[in-house]
């Protein structure tokens, strides 16, 4: 998309220069807005044509049954999906008698900005219509960072060809009509099951320029309010008017606009969702957001929304220097991370984030795998708010493992409230390792910030309920290992094996956190029960953990069993069969050493602590040819190891392709919404991957290096209190550090302190410069 | 049941001396008749009450949606359910103005006797109205091996307590209302879908006492005809009428009884379906089935059931003597059996023969595995039939093979007409072992018969393609085994794992089996295209096959890494959470040590020559504490081995079992239909149990023994041409041939030779008295 000629290659902003319909599904998701709360699809003002209408509250859902063929003991019977609600992005505009509508007439000119910056999509077009009159529309829409509940839109009119009549609609508009399938329509599994939108209205009122609408959901019962506000200044006989009814509420705009006069609309909209409160309060509760918001101002939120960004991008942005394509994708995916995460407070942060319907809206392990990484080390309370989430889903949690037999807390696979949502449970309930995800996301935030709070109130508890699932999870063989069996990895290509490296590793690090936790907290710890017998068995399963390793091919086994199974058909494979999900049963892939995305590799870097260099390398050799990123969540995996052991280039060549999935649109799905891990993936390929950061056990160490294109990487992090900046050069790295206090750091293993206002500049060593393992034919990687 | 009051112990019949209402479903099941092409579910003559009113053909079946949660790639989009098609056993009595239902009035007398030697079904009731008439009715059902287009009732009333005027009503009804869920409601999975009918009326006409009626099944376009025809015996103002609608036909019989006087209708009844012919060929064809049933009479009817059951038991009676329910229940398997497949000719034979809707009516490995063993030695026709029914399946089974990305072909694990209709692929379509059951099939009746014909038209095709698809299963390991990873084996407890042993030795078999045929059938073999080439990788993949073996615990492993599993925690499970899979996640049990059912024993009957008698020990002792026979499938194998390792009592439990399986309901799900394969193995048990029949390779031997309650036990097989009789005592066992040639036999290692009308009596050596293994709590055989 990036590619296309419509768009330009800029540091802060993506641009699209002339209106390409073909690829408006995309644009709705690059240019949608959000503030982790409120998510609004870049539609167009005039609400058609649309790829896919989309306007979504975090955390609001509406039941789906989950039918089977076949269905067994624990499979769930009802999951969640998203709901596209109440949509106050339309305003229509009138012409003369005729109605603004891209398809029809002519577009002379057309412009789309989302400013990086500003935190706005703004749009300009001129159009002359079938009848030959032309008009100036432009548009800013924002939704607000510093008021949650509140998005905005400032809208103006101008006649280009002498007065004209005009006349705009503001709308809110409930249940709209949805196209069949955000993709369901074409068999893709990923795409979310959009089912037309069935909200029951409960109340729609009206008065001046204000109206408010009030839904419920049919099935989970939960209760939506909308409300808009307006500010007109036209001339002097604008007339407005306004009209509710069940699903629309319309303010009616008129004017004779004579050259050179404006016709300019402030449209305040509110949004605000319960599970409990009642129609009235309700009501209030967005009509008080609208209040604020107009004595706050459109001027005065922008404002907020600048300085709510320039804070951000102090402390979050990473400066690439020899690819500005990169430089660009890098902002935009650290923007759309900040999106979906800064205000969603205590409600899940989505794969998607709140920009499209993909995977039914539903959080999977890619938020704390490797969304909350990226907003631990620049927007850590966002982080923490994630995980206060996830804490508040504990019984959602130990319902489930109860019903699988299981001691602790089972987290769900895939859900927006907290209930297990997966219908195919070899690829969903199997994969436990969300559960050491999520406390492997405690423990990273825990060693980021000290929030005592947070530790008794939310880390305790979530380490010891999930290492008790781990314990009950393995068992010991007649060796003493301590295996854990018939469990899914990351790897969706293998199910239901026994002792998947990554697995046991994150598990065996989930066990020991408990135990440090527990003797930091040990209130905390008698509360839940815990005693030194059971911390003692937890000891003593991390330590007899089982992580299979292959001796003939000198390689980590990704699971037991896996090097022994026959190697794919790469040469037979045809490029058009990838993903391969789409085109070969799972009975195929799962038997067969074919791995979707980093499994092995990942837990190089997530436990890289556990393997030697050697065996990094050796390993990323072997997994590399294997494995062929059907899931957007690889190639950062894989840019980090490969940076790590000595392949710069690659690693250079996997940067680019996470932070340009989405305006490249590599997987050929953001109609659907964002890839927000991936995007979250590129910050984490520059700062782990060129800047070789690790923080295992609270040691901070860097290993930087750049590859031949880029001339400079700099980028922030924020850890235990201080803000450390890094630049990197092709032969050296400059460490500087903010705040009061020095810190120690690690530079290719010599440590070596920083003081602030003190920078230092250490040597990058040379490396050993060999040629990487080929990728499967047709699967390298899509920006070598 | 058997042990419910109403019922009687007795050799040649099941016996119901009382009606108990609770037991309705289950006697339906049980008073089953069938052919193998009709059959009806034992209702009462009048229609009501019923627990599941049925009547199928074999093969008729309409199309049903398979719904999935997450689809992958090759999940079957639709299946096939057995339809209850037009309904023919329907007589209503009008007792002067009351109609006849045992749930009013009072029943004064009620008996049901199914004859395993006549071949039938009596019923006589007395019955008075609630306005005190007092009636006697009998009837007697049929459904005739000889015509296998006919069923037929003849049904008598007369009065007891003097004159009475009586409308008997004799109908067809197509689309009855049935009762939700075969279980459905219930939520067990085992139980059919059983939709409401919805049958399309294509043709109704009546004349005389004759009338049918042709429907169409909505979407898979098949047509079924139904005729009816009449012989009215009564007073001679007994009025006939006939009326015929869309979904009914009615012959109406009005009379007035004097004391002493009868009203005797015979009822023939014809059914046909098509997927190719018209309606009127199909109509004709019915016509023409009643005509020749006319002709031939109600009495000829009875007698060549009969001479056809006569024929049955001489070739396939088992003599039980010492424990005359157990004498029983073998006889009513055996008829069973007999019912289901006698004339199937070319249909599948389904797991629930043609008894009710369990299992939607699809046919699995059951059949090639369990039944056609029996009607191999006993009715080698059908068994041929059978696999000829297989062998016409072979194109969607090759098409199933490239969805799959195999070579050869792909049997479908569940199905009514060929295609794959299981809707939950690792306990489906990833049991390939079915493939190498039918090549089983194929040998054994090759090896019973000699039928040139078959191996030309069938046999050596159903052999090539199954070694086929074992071939492309498979791959070498470094080491240079042959190895065939992620598929699932018989035991249902366990799924998509890595050499499973009872899978890997039958596939060895199959394999090798294919180079003999080709070698005998070369002509055949070179259309099929098969060059030396191809079987010499045939010889390699067998020679190189992979069977694990645990040295520590010096037992065979079920499949790789199945002994290091954690075992089931059997104490901490109650005896109401069985069958573990209505209680437990396919997760829990899919890692454990749990074996639903015979599966590395079962590999222990059906190549016991690839184990030596000690590990035959071991092993039947190790999986004997971890096996929960959660399946019918399962007590006739553990028989069978626990008899041969030395475990005679054991062996006598789980033969009972195996054997009162539907007579006791021991699965609580009767209701649903009977289970054909249990039966099967009941006969299974008594002759390679208790007989010790083995048939390797064209060998026969026996190592006869028996259990201390019986006194004797006598069985025949037909082997080559040879009619062999098997008589075993206490302590010794007399063989028997009739016929021409001599037979070359085996007792205990000692060949010898048996010369017709010339019985060889051999000493039965002592067998060491070992205590046998426990079962887990609670799963003890339940005829202990």
């Amino acid at each position: 998309m990036i590619g296309h000629p419509a768009f330009s290659v800029e540091p802060w902003a993506i641009r699209e220069t002339w209106l390409d319909l073909e690829l408006l599904a995309q644009t709705e998701s690059v240019f949608a807005l959000s503030n982790g709360h409120i998510g609004l699809r870049g539609n167009l003002d005039e609400g058609e044509p649309y790829g896919l209408p989309g306007t979504y509250l975090g955390g609001f859902w509406e039941s789906r049954p989950l039918p089977y063929a076949e269905s067994g003991y624990g499979d769930p019977e009802s999951g969640q999906a998203i709901v596209n609600v109440t949509n106050g992005k339309i305003l229509r505009l009138l012409v003369d008698d005729t109605p603004l509508d891209v398809r029809y007439g002519t577009l002379d000119n057309h412009e789309r900005v989302l400013d990086l910056r500003d935190g706005v999509l703004r749009r300009t077009a001129e159009w002359t219509s079938p009848s030959h009159r032309s008009v100036r529309v432009s548009s800013t829409r924002i939704v607000s960072f510093a008021q949650r509940a509140i998005a905005a839109i400032a809208y103006e009119v101008e006649p280009i060809d002498g007065s004209m009549r005009v006349v705009v609609q503001s709308e809110l508009i409930a249940n709209e009509e949805l196209p069949r399938g955000g993709g369901d329509a074409h068999g893709d599994p990923r795409s979310g099951a959009t089912a037309a939108s069935s909200l029951v209205s409960e109340l729609h009122e009206g008065n001046g320029t204000a109206a408010s609408m009030i839904h419920r959901t049919a099935d989970s019962g939960l209760r939506v309010a909308a409300a808009m506000l307006h500010e007109v200044d036209g001339p002097k006989d604008t007339v407005v008017s306004l009209e509710t009814f069940e699903d629309k509420a319309r303010l009616v705009v008129a004017a004779t606009l004579e050259e050179g006069a404006k016709l300019r609309i402030v449209k305040y909209v509110a949004y605000g969702w319960s599970a409990v409160r009642s129609t009235p309060a309700l009501n209030d509760q967005v009509a008080a957001a609208l209040s604020e918001a107009k004595t706050t101002g459109w001027d005065g939120l922008l404002a907020a929304q600048r300085d709510f960004l320039d804070s951000f991008w102090d402390r979050a942005d990473v400066e690439v220097e020899g690819d500005p394509e990169l430089q660009q994708a890098t902002r935009f995916g650290l923007f759309h991370v900040l999106q979906a995460g800064a205000r969603a407070e205590q409600r899940a942060i989505a794969a998607k984030g709140l920009t499209g319907p993909g995977y039914d809206g539903h959080t999977f392990w890619d938020t704390e795998a490797f969304v909350l990484p990226v907003l631990n080390y620049t927007l850590p309370q966002a982080a923490a708010d994630s995980l206060r989430w996830r804490h508040s889903t504990l019984d959602q949690a130990r319902n489930r493992a109860r019903q699988l037999r299981l001691e602790g807390a089972a987290f769900p696979w895939r859900t927006i409230a907290g209930e297990e949502c997966s219908g195919y449970w070899p690829a969903g309930t199997g994969a436990f390792h969300i559960n050491a995800d999520i406390a492997a996301a405690v423990v990273r935030y825990q060693q980021t910030v000290k929030d005592d709070a947070f530790e008794q109130e939310v880390g305790v508890e979530l380490l010891v309920e999930t290492a008790r699932l781990w314990h009950s999870l393995g068992h010991r063989d007649t060796a003493g290992g301590f295996r854990i069996d018939g469990v899914t990895g990351p790897d969706e290509y293998s199910a239901v094996a026994d002792n998947n490296v990554y697995t046991n590793l994150m598990a065996q690090q989930n066990l020991r956190a408990a135990i440090s936790a527990v003797a930091a907290h040990p209130s905390v710890a008698t509360a839940l029960g815990v005693d030194e017998e059971e911390t003692a068995l937890w000891r003593d399963a991390a330590a007899a953990m089982v992580i299979p390793f292959d001796e003939r091919r000198g390689v980590h086994s990704q699971a037991e069993r896996f090097t022994d199974h026959e190697i794919w058909d790469f040469a037979a494979t045809n490029t058009d069969q990838y993903p391969l999900l789409l085109h070969f049963p799972y009975f195929d892939l799962y038997r067969k050493q074919v791995v979707k995305q980093a499994d092995l590799v990942l837990a190089m870097f997530t436990r890289g602590d556990a393997f030697t260099a050697e065996q990094k390398l050796a390993n990323f050799d072997y997994y590399e040819p294997l494995t062929v990123r059907d899931s957007s969540l690889s190639a950062s995996t894989q840019a980090i190891i490969a940076a790590e052991v000595g392949y710069p280039e690659l690693a250079y060549a996997y940067y680019r392709e996470a932070a340009l999935m989405d305006l490249d649109d590599l997987e050929h799905n953001v109609r659907d919404g964002l890839h927000i891990a991936s995007l979250a993936g590129a910050f984490t390929a520059a700062v782990a991957g060129f800047g070789g950061m690790r923080d295992y056990d609270g040691e901070l160490s860097f290993r930087p290096k750049l590859p031949q294109a880029l001339t400079r990487l700099a980028f922030h992090v924020h850890v235990r209190a201080i803000k450390l900046k890094v630049e990197i050069a092709p032969g050296s790295a400059t460490y500087s550090v903010e705040g009061e206090a020095p810190a120690q750091l690690t530079h290719y293993d010599k440590q070596f302190e920083v003081s602030p206002e003190q920078p230092v500049t250490m040597k990058i060593p040379d490396w050993v410069r060999r040629e990487p393992p080929k990728q499967p034919p047709g699967r390298e990687p899509q920006h070598q």
